[in-house]
């Protein structure tokens, strides 16, 4: 085996425990917030047949992840969870509508890896199927702010543009349109040009949208965020804002983070036809998706995130080989109590180093079960960070440190 | 678009919201009893080089489902969560040991798919790195046992053998004998004369085999489970369990419950030498896993799991455009009041069409919100259960329904 196949392919990542704890926590913050809002949860699988995927993502398509599986069939990696999400209801026609679901999975594009972008990257999509009311647009933006409260963020502000206000230009000019806040003006006017623009043509199309006003849409959509008593500062219109992807038609929509300026740490918007495209009829759908990378990566920037603390409250150490009984008793007693426990696996082990496992992994208490504990039906509980010791019974071990 | 690409490839499943809610049913559970052990969560990406996954796994290598990436690199799904793990003990020497680690992500097969098998298949693992004594053998058979009662099951078996017993056999032949439940007697002599053995042979190994008595790992083990105080009728000696994977070098065990006769649950056993084949100095390992698919289809047939339960207490219906604003206020206040709520989404539906929307995701209390309610400040809140309807005020309503 060559060194190099130790490592993990680019863009693709592990996480130890202390990032993979930290994932959890957002990623259940937002789960209790969409469960809240009454979203249930779908998985869909790992490989889909390519022919589903292409022609969804316009020149992006590119970016799948796609092989020949051993039965000869073109397979690919998702490349979001939306296409399979409209796969799942093409060919689930007897799924009540509106259909609220949301999705915690990842994706994969093969795509040049750089901050905050992965190749596998997980979203939190969530999304009402079947409803064309405005108020299903409302509902996604306030489950969708309520989330990125929930996770601790203070300062947040959600953009939001219609679609319709792009009525006629074509995508290219939509997505040079879209990255003004990344690129400026200029950058803008520079794009722009590549797609066929020259600069006075550019400069005006950029200034008739920068200057055009909230269509009836945004306002009515205004209105329901009153309604729903979402703070005035959390939202905001942005004649700019367009989303990359082909297939938004209506109100679109992204979250931003004070403090963060790497990029919004989530989008969605209203998309009508894509459903159609699979299945007969048309199925209204409206959206979003939070970037779990970059949720995580604002919070830990804005020191939201507690430092990581194992699950272990207390390791029992082991005096000696024929004490060892008394300590496999204590720790299965304390488990069973409800006290996330370790016991010290080698009974050959100098008490020293027992110590010191604890004190790495960050386990704040130690239990000494020696031959004059064992005489006493007591034991020694060590505070690891204090230094602490106290000789106690069994019961008040548990009050201790639970 | 043709129809079949609608399909999910062979193996690959959708998981509705019915089915995705009882599969994290379980996954807590589990990750409850393994957290109170002090397993730490780690995560690893659904691609590998291939290269790394070679040579692990027999002759089932040939089920590695891999390709070619655009850089021309030979990628690969895991086969399993260990082979992995291996890689990240060896590229993070900084992890303190002994490193106790659970991972709950999908493994892939290109396998037949038959009853309880997929391609795409979720294990729960959990392993003791870098301890070689048998408390860690002890440790992870005692989670395994407590993770099993902890998804409701009543009456399981773990039944245990030491690889020693088959100290110089053949891969093939232990692999043969591994199947007696399953094959029966007449089954085991036939493979093993397949694999070279003449029917005299076959049948004394068997015999031998069968008649062994346990090691002294074994004994000592089953003294541990003793002072844990697992009940005795919770694991036995089994000599002919195996295990299929060549990796395995000593105490070896599977669970099986009871009124489930499709094969165990999850095993699990040492494997001693695996992390050495990547890294300088020997990393003795034991570990478990459950297959997931298994477990649920067990828990499904011996009916432990409730119905499925959408979140939603409760649909706040909407008596017409006029009113909207009265519903969206209440339901955004039940929400922050920790009720799980719903709003019917368009204004124009039929008071009758909302209700049949609650009743149909089973949505246990509707509310409505008609002008003679917003004149009183009240609410009328129907049980769809018993049809009861009662005029409440809104604080008596959180206190109905939570």
């Amino acid at each position: 085996m060559t060194k190099s196949s130790l490592q993990t392919p680019k863009g693709f990542r592990d996480f130890l425990p202390e990032q993979s704890s930290r994932r959890r926590f957002v990623v259940e913050k937002i789960r209790g917030i969409l469960e809240n809002f009454g979203f249930e949860p779908l998985e869909t699988p790992t490989l889909e047949y390519a022919e589903l995927l292409k022609g969804k993502y316009g020149e992006e398509e590119k970016l799948i992840f796609e092989f020949t599986d051993r039965g000869g069939r073109d397979v690919a990696l998702p490349y979001d969870r939306t296409v399979p999400l409209a796969r799942v209801l093409a060919t689930n026609q007897n799924l009540s509508k509106p259909f609220k679901r949301y999705q915690i999975q990842a994706s994969y594009r093969a795509d040049n890896p750089q901050k905050g972008r992965f190749r596998e990257f997980t979203q939190i999509d969530f999304d009402i199927l079947g409803s064309n009311s405005l108020v299903a647009d409302a509902e996604v933006i306030v489950a969708s702010l309520a989330a990125t409260k929930e996770v601790g963020f203070e300062k947040y502000i959600l953009r939001v543009n219609d679609r319709k206000n792009f009525q006629g230009l074509p995508i290219e000019a939509i997505r040079a349109i879209d990255k003004l806040a990344k690129v400026g003006e200029y950058g803008v006017i520079d794009q722009l040009k590549r797609v066929g623009y020259d600069t006075k043509e550019a400069k005006a199309l950029l200034k008739r949208v920068k200057n055009s006003s909230p269509t009836k849409q945004v306002k009515d959509l205004f209105k329901l965020l009153e309604n729903y008593k979402v703070e005035t500062d959390k939202y905001a219109f942005d004649p700019t804002l367009a989303r990359g992807l082909d297939y938004y038609t209506g109100i679109v929509y992204e979250i931003e983070v004070e403090g963060y300026p790497a990029g919004s740490v989530g989008g969605g918007g209203r998309y009508d036809d894509l459903i159609g495209r699979f299945a007969n009829g048309k199925t209204p759908a409206v959206g979003f998706a939070f970037g779990l990378d970059r949720l995580i990566e604002a919070a830990e920037e804005l020191n939201l995130l507690d430092p990581y603390k194992v699950s272990s409250r207390v390791l029992v150490t082991v005096f000696n080989e024929k004490l060892l009984k008394e300590s496999l008793s204590l720790v299965s007693l304390l488990r069973k109590q409800g006290v996330p426990a370790e016991i010290s696996l080698d009974p050959n082990d100098k008490l020293e180093k027992q110590l010191k496992y604890a004190d790495n992994k960050g386990i704040p208490y130690v239990a000494i079960l020696g031959p004059e504990e064992v005489k006493t039906k007591t034991l020694t509980l060590k505070d690891l960070a204090s230094g602490e010791q106290k000789n106690l019974k069994i019961g008040e071990v548990i009050r201790e440190i639970k």
